[in-house]
């Protein structure tokens, strides 16, 4: 069987646990989060000099095969923390360039001092950079994370993030608490930054405010898989609704994880609303919203057998496979038999697009894979 | 340009207002709600011997063209409350059959006396027996309405309305706030009572417990419309990820006006869950959860370009066209126009499928359409 390389638009990096003790001075790093488990469902987690006692999610409890929890099962691949053994995965699975996703990706909303999660931000993404990027260059695209308490930091980290070299910023599904919702005309300095460092918007799913782990009793656990993707096609919707990529052609927003057979559904639906109920749209749109969502927002998946034919036959451009590596959720080992089964049979255009030629024009700078 | 004949999926019917009056003993209909507007935006709900002041909907408050509302607007097609000339509408229209569904759907939450609520709705549906279906038994599927304060009593009257000859009833996608969710097993009488008297279920978007006209400032209108469908995916996934539907095969669900490409979609994830995540799922299915879905749950569009390709190309058999007559989101006035761009171009069996064949397979005493 032909080897299948492809580049991936999901993927997720795991921090070393003492992170803040490698990369900040030692009384800022004494002030960031650290979790202290006390019992099997129970941590206490210190931040800033206050500590607060919290049930753990159920994704670190809950122990399946041979006791280990889906936090666990995530972590297996050899390469979920050591970037070197990560590309000796990467050569193994088929998997060219990808978009790297922090994991320590939560802790911002734990701390109410701005100019520590501006340095904390700045610092972690300089790391990004000497820890990952530089290992490969043309192959590692990890994000970078935001500061997010208050707009202007973020625009002046996406400044900073693009001048280090980084190309895409990392923003959750569901803005922090205290701040507005991403349809809000709060953000637009923030939306003009990014188009004008050239920074792709990265979304990652199960990034909402909520806990999407909503639903109870049979079927639960399919129930609230389904329901993490929800966000990514929400913001996605607040982003073209709100004239956010209307205003700004250049910005480039990536959904990963979500799937991508959304988007042409959404786009109708958009478009439905936008002419059936013209008399209430505000703001008005230069263009359709579908044709916003069509050319500025990407989208990836991992299985989705449907994912391609939103290409073909329904005209989304933008569909970009992705691996989910190291996660459960992901390819890690059947990623060339998942390629197989996604994309024999289709047309040469159809399976370089989906493999290799979404991601390459979004993040011109990977190089080719190998000759395969 | 030659007529397209259709089955519509979905159509709504405007009841009279002394509705209650005509077809309830007076001391009944004088219990039931009863609505006196008060001001703009202000109504005082009348119920079985109570009365409250309630805020109206937006859509009822909220003028536009005219001075004109949503509501106002919906009703204004000739045949919205009158049956005769809404077949010449119909037949102007090019559609054939349809599902109807009652626009007086909310009431029964109001009231708290199981009996007036299960005769009220045994009463509304023998009223849609002689005055809707009778008009045109082959070609008006009415939707019947449900008691919902207890299980055993929509079994009652899923029984009782199929005797009538009614072949769909109405449930809310959201179950009544005082009930279980739909993935629970109180639900199972119901299920396997639909599935005895071949009664399909049919479920409307924009019928959630909560309203979900949630978001506020740019873009709401397009957010809001776009929130509206979710709860048709939550409750298929449900009655697929509980085992409803894989314990009953025989039983088929529509989900009307929420679109059709979203079932791909959501297949596709339900099975990566389903797979990925398999140590968590309960109750195991004796099929994939996508097989499920694709065969026992229809959907049904008005405008959405890419559905007919959810069939071709995505694999999807049960896509089916809808009017949404005489709503302002649905065809009215350009159903031979919209037909004409959904299908013209495409392969006549899927041309056939997607406007009379999904349709016809789910209601097969629907008589076929004129030669056109």
């Amino acid at each position: 069987m032909q080897k299948i390389w492809a580049h991936s638009g999901d993927s997720h990096f795991l921090e070393p646990e003492d992170l803040w003790q490698q990369i900040l001075p030692p009384k800022q790093a004494a002030r960031m989060p650290r979790s202290e488990k006390v019992s099997d469902d129970e941590e206490i987690v210190h931040v800033d000099g206050q500590s607060f006692r919290r049930k753990l999610p159920k994704i670190m409890t809950k122990r399946v095969e041979g006791g280990m929890t889906i936090a666990d099962l995530s972590a297996r691949p050899p390469g979920a923390r050591d970037v070197k053994a990560r590309l000796v995965d990467l050569d193994n699975e088929g998997i060219w360039g990808e978009v790297m996703y922090a994991s320590l990706g939560l802790w911002s909303g734990l701390i109410r001092d701005r100019r520590l999660v501006r340095e904390a931000a700045a610092a972690q993404n300089e790391g990004a950079v000497s820890e990952l990027q530089d290992a490969a260059p043309d192959r590692l695209v990890p994000a970078a994370q935001m500061p997010m308490l208050a707009v202007e930091d973020a625009v002046t980290e996406v400044e900073h993030a693009a001048e280090i070299g980084l190309k895409v910023i990392n923003l959750p599904t569901g803005a922090p608490p205290a701040m507005p919702d991403y349809n809000a005309d709060d953000w637009e300095p923030l939306w003009a930054a990014a188009e004008r460092a050239g920074m792709v918007i990265g979304f990652h799913i199960g990034t909402d405010t909520e806990d999407p782990a909503i639903f109870r009793g049979p079927g639960g656990a399919i129930l609230n898989y389904v329901e993490t993707c929800y966000g990514g096609q929400k913001v996605a919707t607040k982003l073209v609704a709100s004239g956010a990529l209307d205003r700004h052609p250049e910005l480039k927003v990536l959904i990963s994880e979500g799937g991508a057979t959304w988007v042409p559904f959404l786009g109708d639906r958009m478009n439905e609303a936008y002419r059936q109920h013209a008399m209430f749209i505000r703001p008005p749109l230069t263009r359709l919203p579908k044709e916003i969502l069509f050319r500025q927002v990407y989208a990836s998946f991992q299985h989705d057998e449907s994912a391609p034919a939103a290409y073909w036959a329904m005209g989304y451009p933008n569909v970009m496979w992705g691996s989910d590596y190291p996660h459960l959720e992901g390819t890690y080992g059947h990623t060339q038999k998942t390629l197989h089964e996604l994309l024999d049979g289709l047309d040469a255009d159809v399976r370089r697009r989906v493999s290799r030629g979404t991601f390459e024009e979004l993040f011109p700078h990977v190089s080719a894979p190998p000759a395969s």
